[in-house]
């Protein structure tokens, strides 16, 4: 851990920065893979799949007797606990309809907008050592609730070709029947050509490692839209003497075990605080079965102490971190007045895990500063605007020759003529 | 023209293709501009501009006396014109606030998102044969409503070395006083990295030329988000024989004479009524200054007429048009039914140049078929949102378990952890 006691704003930078990834030679890859995938459509995702995940796959998608195999597999408890979680994200994100919006600007000139959905989208969950279903959740609930007319989900299969039982039960209860076991830049490839058996899709949503993370960028030059840049998870907390030390320990290591490449920062208001989280942090690393993983990441870790809630609140905001919990007496001032995050934590019993399983809100966040420009995945991410307008006759009277002397002014004289001829029609009419 | 009556749906693919781009070479130029300018700065912004705009330019950035200049300079009743537009689109913005979304998701579990606005954005207005100032509206007064505290607008000096007088009149009227003289890749540049005048942004904004949109799909590399990918303007008028075949010539030629790559499609319903609008295209086109380039769009333009409604409704859909125009007997069909699309005009009164102007409606959108997955400019694309959640001791009490059991099954420990140990403080109390 790296200690940093009420630094000068002159020395955030090294507090603040991020570890640089660099892509260039994935992106080689990632083309060659794409320009395979785009020419041989399924036999070359088959054979990716043999090189990559080292299983040979028959069959791309996957049969309703596999999905129904694997739902009675799984125990009740977890059964009951992901149909909490559903019915908690369900509440939160139809929370989030927004009706048509109708507004008359001038007299006879009627604008609105409203949402339709995308009507095909693809839902990337990744592999790995262990089954990520809850991703599952946070991407298909919304895209239902959107309207999305095709979901297309694919995720890696694993050493016996299967993808695991948690996620096919989790689709299979979000009403999805087309699942693909592909992963990796084969499965980006497949949703942004589509292919005999994968569906070319519109946007493209979920996490994954660098590969899956670059492709997904590469995708865009084809048409596809993405939920967003990805870059490792991360977790800044802010507490004070009013919070638990032991807490805070458990909730910076609980991002710390997702990967030796996740970020986190705790920033409070002394150093005796710090010192105290530093050995709670000590205490429980020893227990964890992924402790390997978390204690590099804790090693890398900033504790840092600031003697201003403003130098704190702009340290927040210009690390504008994906995760951040409040655990201090002003968790209404941090609260109010943060604009850079992706999801806030507030209070001694708001852990980080609670929102990336259960609470209502989405777990796919913003990362590396992207919660700068960028929000986490939300209803509207399944959706776009249209905007709609109704002019007549008098509403073009009202604002035609405003039209005319701007569109003349840009020189361009069809667009005047449009209106002008109209106009004139009007004239006629009403003489 | 080319006419296509009733095509076969196996034969859509022709009608409904885009004029491909291909991007390869203007990358390298794009990478070693970026590398120069975050390397150099303004020197190297001053340098480009010298190279590119044949101009050289002593200040980059445009003072308050040029301001003022410019505004004086400006007659009165474009003035007035301006400022009815800056009043619609106002309305049309401010409707589209919305209200902080709060859940109780479970007993003791708050949810809730916040939009906030994004701190810094860059305006790009492209330059050329006409001063773009329409351009500035819809891009300053969403991004003012929606409270964005830093925006920045650069546009390429004329050969005179100024910004035009109507663009500084415009942005100056829309609040924005931080103007710099500088275009093209190195103006994405600027705004991507800083310089010693550029100030580095959250997002950029605007369209371009294909230099320009290649320089934003790379700055997306560089941690910048953007308003979405672009390409050539284009129209889709669906009519029928209650619309006037004079003014959808009118309307065809106002998107023709946008640019030789703009992209024009007659959807009707029968030959007749195409062979009409044709004559008129041809007689009202040789009285258009850029008649030339109006010419080779419309030559290129397609005019097809099909027997049914559904066959219409799903051509539109495939196209995704970025701006349709309804002026048939079945409008409502239409517009309760598009689902792609930027923006659409209905009735014999709502001509094109309304939204390009005046009427309300933003006239940034997706061309290229990107409305399938984006939405135009509107006041979102300004802010984003932040979810927050806030959960008791009885809210923990209530969905913990469940967040154990999930944990416990994506083997994350440290974060079904976090859990246990508060829910074991619970009890120890409530005992």
């Amino acid at each position: 851990m790296k200690f940093a006691i009420n630094p000068n704003r002159n020395d955030w930078s090294d507090l603040l920065r991020r570890p640089t990834q660099t892509f260039e030679n994935i992106e080689m890859t990632v083309n060659e893979i794409f320009s395979e995938v785009r020419q041989r459509g399924d036999a070359s995702i088959k054979a990716y799949t043999e090189t990559f995940d080292d299983v040979t796959v028959k069959q791309i998608k996957v049969t309703p007797e596999e999905i129904d195999r694997a739902s009675s597999a799984i125990l009740n408890d977890l059964k009951s606990a992901i149909q909490l979680a559903k019915a908690n994200i369900t509440a939160f994100h139809e929370a989030q309809k927004t009706d048509c919006i109708k507004v008359t600007t001038t007299q006879g000139v009627v604008c609105w907008q409203e949402k339709r959905a995308i009507q095909k989208v693809g839902l990337y969950i990744p592999g790995g050592t262990a089954p990520l279903f809850s991703t599952v959740l946070m991407l298909a609930i919304p895209a239902q609730i959107a309207g999305v007319s095709e979901i297309v989900l694919c995720s890696p299969p694993n050493k016996s070709g299967n993808i695991p039982d948690e996620v096919l039960y989790t689709a299979q209860l979000c009403g999805i029947s087309k699942i693909f076991k592909v992963g990796g830049i084969q499965a980006i490839a497949g949703l942004t050509f589509g292919t005999e058996s994968i569906p070319k899709v519109n946007k493209i949503f979920g996490p994954g490692n660098q590969f899956v993370t670059t492709a997904k960028q590469i995708a865009t030059k084809f048409g596809v839209a993405i939920d967003m840049p990805a870059g490792p998870s991360e977790l800044l907390i802010v507490a004070d003497e009013t919070s638990k030390a032991q807490y805070i320990a458990a909730d910076l290591l609980s991002q710390a075990e997702h990967g030796t490449d996740s970020q986190v920062i705790l920033v409070a208001n002394s150093k005796q605080f710090m010192e105290t989280v530093k050995q709670e942090v000590e205490r429980q690393l020893v227990a964890l079965p992924r402790q390997t993983i978390a204690k590099k990441v804790m090693d890398k870790s900033r504790f840092i102490s600031f003697n201003s809630k403003t130098d704190t609140l702009d340290f927040i905001n210009a690390y504008a971190p994906e995760h951040l919990i409040l655990c201090t007496s002003e968790n209404d001032f941090y609260a109010t007045n943060v604009v850079n995050a992706g999801s806030v934590f507030i209070g001694n019993f708001s852990p980080e895990s609670a929102g990336d399983y259960a609470s209502g809100t989405n777990h796919t966040l913003p990362t590396n500063g992207y919660s700068k420009a960028y929000s986490g995945v939300n209803l509207d991410s399944f959706s776009k605007s249209i905007t709609f307008q109704e002019i007549s006759e008098q509403g073009l009277v009202n604002i035609g020759n405003a039209i005319e002397v701007m569109a003349e002014a840009e020189g361009l004289q069809a667009h005047k003529n449009a209106v002008s001829m109209r106009l004139a029609d009007i004239n006629l009419k009403r003489k």
